[in-house]
């Protein structure tokens, strides 16, 4: 089956301590839907300007995301610009240019209405809502966010975590909504808000999945060096989405494998600046880290 | 076969946002010896004074833990008091009286020195290196420490490291020895300085080997409530030891699930203060918790 992703689609200006790449193929969009795209056929919706290079365009297609919910628009395509510490872990925003971002109201075509899993990759909660709003019973809804919406838009993404099947969010992020320092604790109060799947995401050490079938605690893949950790998130939920929507057995049965596969598609996005890495990578390579995770954690 | 842990034995006064709880037991001795005695016969060493509280040695003696090697010295036992912040990662330190632990020589028993397995638990690398002088040919050494020798006994500690089969610290340590922040990049660099076997622990995190096998992800046992996180890496490397001392086949086929075991009392050492909930724990709550782990890891 096939995966609809909706969310930004960008250019990243990336400065790290090493090197520096303007204007890479960015956005929560982009990332999760190359991700997702090893395993399952995508549907991307989101908004670029008239500026967006060729390309990216050919990158979209030769993954074979269908970019007919791709809307074109007089203006720039959001920019970011971003530089990280030393550690990776820390990063600030240099820029932000909303550009046809700005305005943006995500269309659905007919076809992309019916598509039974649904990925709200990170945007407004405005706008996640105005997607399910257009949906005709998808089978399931997960919806990814940031700390800005949480400051800026609280309310509206506490109607939405209602409205999903899964949450997924950042340990910092679960902190700032819940008041609670503790991961488990954290998962219990998001349960209450109304998701049957919550996953917390904690960058290197890995994610925690709370479900119907009780928690799963998803290692990261082991890397000697990070060059880029821009889109691991949005890789992560990307691959899982991919992985989930054609595996059989349902969700209970396969979400634990398909958050595996997701972070071995962000340990790739890490190794390179921006989609440079993952969109060398062959699914062969995938299968490969997810038997170096079966072998790291066996005990 | 038995287990020798030579470390700091102490009274621990601990308060936290919610309690504060003085002089109860502790010391990395302590902590590590209760957590092997689950699991093998147990051999302690180290230095009390005459103001130690009989129900200790009594607590010890309920853990059929040998206390032949165990001093008893003229003057006050070594008294820690520490605080805890909200988080329950940050503490600080109130007051440190050493007592009799200032002149605290280890002297092991003629029965002592032969001793297959060896924890030197969390003290001077000076008094390390002492040890380890006295005994012959042990089987398998593993050594802890912490920050304030990489403090002010560098050199020691360095010298130390070359001596062991096995070294364990955390993930602050391993950045201080190695200048690496990633942990992968630092395990590497502390394999170049001698041990066969690396593991840096990264608290609620789990912990990471690093072995002739390669490395091994192992997770921490997933609590909702910390109530004192005092000695649970001492409890963690104690309970390894002492599973790893029992275990049929050799040091590479059982370190992994001898860390997941260590991961385990390790987490009830975190449920009570000191070592109250720790002491209380049987064998099958302990296999209880493995199992737990099993069908959380499991994908």
């Amino acid at each position: 089956m096939s995966v609809l992703i909706v969310g930004s689609t960008a250019l990243d200006s990336i400065k790290t301590p090493t090197a520096e790449n303007p204007r890479l193929l960015g956005g929560s969009a982009s990332h999760a839907a190359v991700a997702a795209s090893f395993f399952a056929p995508v549907k991307l919706v989101g908004v670029v300007g008239k500026d967006f290079p060729k390309k990216y365009v050919t990158l979209y297609k030769k993954h074979r995301i269908d970019l007919s919910g791709l809307q074109v628009q007089e203006g720039k395509t959001f920019h970011w610009s971003g530089e990280y510490e030393v550690n990776m872990n820390n990063r600030r925003t240099l820029l932000t240019e909303l550009g046809v971002f700005e305005k943006f109201t995500p269309h659905l075509p007919t076809e992309h209405k019916k598509s039974p899993f649904v990925l709200l990759a990170n945007i407004a909660p405005a706008l996640q809502h105005h997607v399910l709003d257009q949906m005709a019973k998808p089978k399931f809804v997960v919806a990814d966010t940031m700390d800005l919406w949480l400051n800026i838009a609280l309310d509206d993404l506490i109607r939405l975590i209602k409205r999903v099947d899964g949450f997924v969010l950042n340990d910092s992020e679960a902190h700032q909504l819940t008041k609670e320092d503790n991961v488990f604790a954290a998962l219990k109060k998001l349960h209450k808000m109304g998701p049957k799947y919550v996953i917390i995401k904690k960058g290197s050490h890995g994610s925690i999945l709370s479900g119907p079938k009780g928690a799963f605690i998803c290692p990261a893949y082991p890397l000697p060096k990070v060059v880029d950790p821009t889109g691991a998130g949005d890789s992560f939920v990307g691959g899982m989405m991919g992985y989930l929507s054609t595996a059989k057995g349902g969700v209970d049965a396969n979400i634990r494998r398909a958050m595996i596969y997701g972070s071995v598609v962000a340990s790739y996005c890490c190794e390179g600046f921006g989609l440079n890495r993952t969109t060398r990578v062959k699914r062969a390579d995938i299968d490969k880290r997810v038997s170096d995770l079966e072998r790291l954690t066996k005990f």
